[in-house]
């Protein structure tokens, strides 16, 4: 560990900033860890690439983080690199480090949270390919429906989002205008009225959403207006910094104590360092200063 | 000339496949040329990008299909590149090869158009950003306000667009579910009315209106409903084809005859070859197949 044996630093990877909904879930419940966050921005988004160029992308971010930043934990904030890349970051680092991702702990918060034992997933097109969710929920003893949603995430970079999903006011013109959040809404209907028309079809009785990319938090208002009544929505950046906790009572003996101070956060890019802090805070829910350019030679 | 001094290749870029709508025009204006058509699909989108990464990416491609596919003009179909890294490319490669972008035959379709002088252009983030429409007006004497609107390539990408705009029939959920049309129709129709609320707030009198990306050329019967009657829609894919075509004019004596066959084309792609093929027919408005996947090292 890199600056006391009592502070562990935990390197954060996503292809773009949508996992800062991640960090913020990690900082709530471990505020005294050091973080490093590094977003792949150059080359995002991943979700619509090849699992063999993921897999390729994602290992260079790891080894940055733990070779330049000391990382003594790794948690894989992007959906589609958990779906598709998991093993070869595992195998890109030392086995020291503890490699954690989003899709593992998503579904074993919908085990916990279904009584039907069926669950809806929705998705990036490459998440949903990959059937990693279905394979997760089905070690679990869950049946599942994924569908892929291309349209949210430039919808929730857009800003046409709900103010109450963020800590900041939104931009002047899109809190003043509803149309664009009717847009979304509509989107978000379209979307999940196919996906349980598809359901239906295929006999399942669903009770749980599993929002499977770290956009979608920032989507959830919306999402809970359209689902029927008492649908359970798992956001996994919760249940992923639930099972990071786990990791560090083992190896600490103790989860970290509360700080008495803000966490140290270091923040990183491969491109776009003014639009990844003028953004990021959004998904933060606090100011994103001072990230780095760094060139993963890509 | 790779084949025969009275055949040209003419290599065509683009960060995807949407700059498959300038091929489609370049094979309607010049089908005996040989065409190399390569999407760099493991990196885009573009538009959301840095100058210096995208100079870097766009080089690597140009230089591929001049060193590899004997390309002796470049026809930079990707708004983005062409708008910041046209001189990148144009120094990445040997004098000899004519490199054509969309910008410049854009801002100049758009002159000949305008009554007013006063001229519209939408585009992506990073056209927008770089104001490389604004200057190239400027140039031709006209007035401009550019806006950027990140929802619509996404929108054109997941098929949200009306039958009318391909040649081909859309997918079967999409052709009978009008709520997708309403909504691309919204999101078109808040783009353009807080475009034309700056244009007035600035004074403008716009009669034009310039696609600024090649996605676009899709949402020509939607854009045609929202805008005020009269008004000109400018497609670049048009214009280059137009510009191309006099450069062959200039080098071979005469245009190239019309082919009693189809075309030759190629096609590579740094990423996603059956996504490009599934999706790039709808641009190419005919059967995109064997396309190769490239690696550009990046």
């Amino acid at each position: 560990m890199t600056e006391s044996s009592s502070v562990p630093t935990i390197g954060v990877f996503d292809s773009g900033f949508g996992g800062l909904t991640v960090l913020r879930a990690l900082i709530a419940l471990a505020p005294q860890a050091h973080y490093s966050f590094i977003g792949d921005t150059a080359r995002l988004p991943y979700g619509s690439k090849s699992r063999r160029t993921i897999a390729r992308y994602a290992a260079q971010s790891a080894r940055f983080l733990v070779e330049e930043e000391g990382a003594d934990y790794l948690v894989i904030a992007c959906n589609t690199a958990s779906a598709l890349a998991l093993e070869d970051i595992r195998a890109a680092v030392p086995s020291s480090v503890s490699v954690i991702g989003v899709i593992e702990p998503g579904a074993q918060a919908a085990r916990r949270a279904s009584k039907t034992g069926d669950v809806l997933v929705i998705a990036t097109d490459a998440t949903v390919h990959s059937h990693a969710y279905a394979a997760a929920c089905r070690t679990q003893g869950l049946r599942t429906l994924e569908k892929a949603c291309p349209l949210l995430v430039p919808l929730v970079e857009e800003g046409w989002v709900t103010p109450s999903t963020l800590n900041e006011p939104l931009a002047p013109q899109t809190a003043s205008a509803p149309p664009q959040l009717a847009v979304t809404a509509e989107v978000v209907r379209i979307y999940l009225e196919e996906l349980s028309t598809e359901a239906a079809a295929e006999g399942l009785n669903p009770d749980t959403l599993v929002l499977g990319c770290t956009h979608y938090p920032l989507l959830k208002p919306i999402i809970e207006r359209v689902l029927p009544a008492g649908t359970k929505i798992i956001d996994s950046a919760q249940s992923t910094a639930s099972e990071l906790v786990m990791y560090l009572c083992r190896d600490l003996g103790a989860p970290p104590k509360p700080a008495p101070t803000d966490p140290i956060l270091r923040f990183f890019a491969t491109d776009s360092v003014e639009k990844f802090e003028r953004l990021g805070s959004r998904f933060l829910g606090r100011p994103v200063g001072n990230v780095q350019l760094v060139d993963l030679g890509g």
